[in-house]
């Protein structure tokens, strides 16, 4: 129906994540429309990440050099190290300011179904970064679903034998939220996690 | 938080339409670990479809050369045109294949809170197309929404001296729907709409 490039475009913004063919069409249909520079503007964009944007050779996470800003930078603690599954986790880890350590990313998480394994993470370089004896404590701050949980279970099982304290984030209900709408797990979470007010 | 590159590239994608700042990020994160071969596909499907894609002399439509598909297709009927608001509307009626007539792409609609009036739309044009008078029948097919509805009492105003049938397409409940989760308005428009079953 479409001509062949605007067909192709459409596959290949349908072909990107959470992007469904209706939005693929929505967004094929403006790129058309616009400005011949918004077009070039997202092209160099998309081309300066993939030219300066690499993973950083100790924690996994973007960088731009060898080392991410992170580890890169002195003034971060070498004895914790927060194992997240993305980059993304990362930057919303560090707008809490809560965390001095470095970090780890796996690259994702176990998902047997989708045939992802402990082979397929960067699981072997969290064992290399613990062999220095540096590091006292390693937080697991996967997601809270099932992959997540499966791999924060994983890494407890194969750190249990190394003399570092293992943690995981904490599970409860939401700051600001409303108890009544809470998940029935999620507020199962609360129960079991509840603490002492005295 | 994230570096030069990946802030620009998540700007530019959360600038497109229906790209929130957690899909941007989300694409942004995607583009950045996928191959480069992924990410080049992309870029020249982006650039294919700006050097390509141009639109139709006569009816605004998406094409390829001077003419549309549509207006260079010697069996389409030259005696209706089926005003729409984008190329993706031609797109949904061609599948119908109820329409042999040719289109007329407006550009959107008249839209006074966006500061869309009728000169913005491609309506002089129309009226171009009608001096021939060729055309027996002018079918409005805006959107059946505030914008669209406006769209069309204003053609069908500016149409009425001129010696030409106007229709709108009809508005009811949609086939295959539920009666019961049909909201108000559509329902009205369909009671209003009611036709003969003897």
């Amino acid at each position: 129906m479409y001509s062949a490039a605007v067909q192709d475009l459409i596959d290949k913004l349908g072909a990107l994540p959470g992007i469904g063919p209706k939005s693929a069409q929505r967004l094929a249909f403006h790129l058309l429309a616009a400005r011949a520079e918004e077009v070039e503007g997202l092209i160099s964009a998309l081309r300066e990440v993939k030219l300066r944007v690499r993973f950083c050779d100790r924690c996994g996470n973007i960088a731009e050099a060898d080392l991410c800003d992170i580890c890169a930078d002195p003034r971060r603690l070498a004895t914790a190290i927060c194992v997240v599954e993305e980059p993304k986790d990362v930057v919303a880890i560090e707008r809490t300011r809560e965390f001095r350590g470095t970090y780890h990313v796996l690259g994702g998480a176990i998902d047997p179904i989708g045939g992802v394994g402990p082979d397929d993470l960067r699981i072997r370089q969290l064992f290399t970064r613990l062999a220095s004896g540096e590091v006292s404590e390693v937080i697991l701050a996967t997601d809270p679903n099932g992959e997540g949980e499966a791999t924060a279970a994983y890494l407890a099982r194969r750190l249990a034998p190394l003399d570092v304290t293992v943690t995981r984030l904490a599970s409860g209900l939401p700051v600001g939220g409303d108890l009544e709408y809470a998940d029935e797990v999620t507020l199962g979470r609360a129960f079991e996690g509840r603490r002492s007010m005295n």
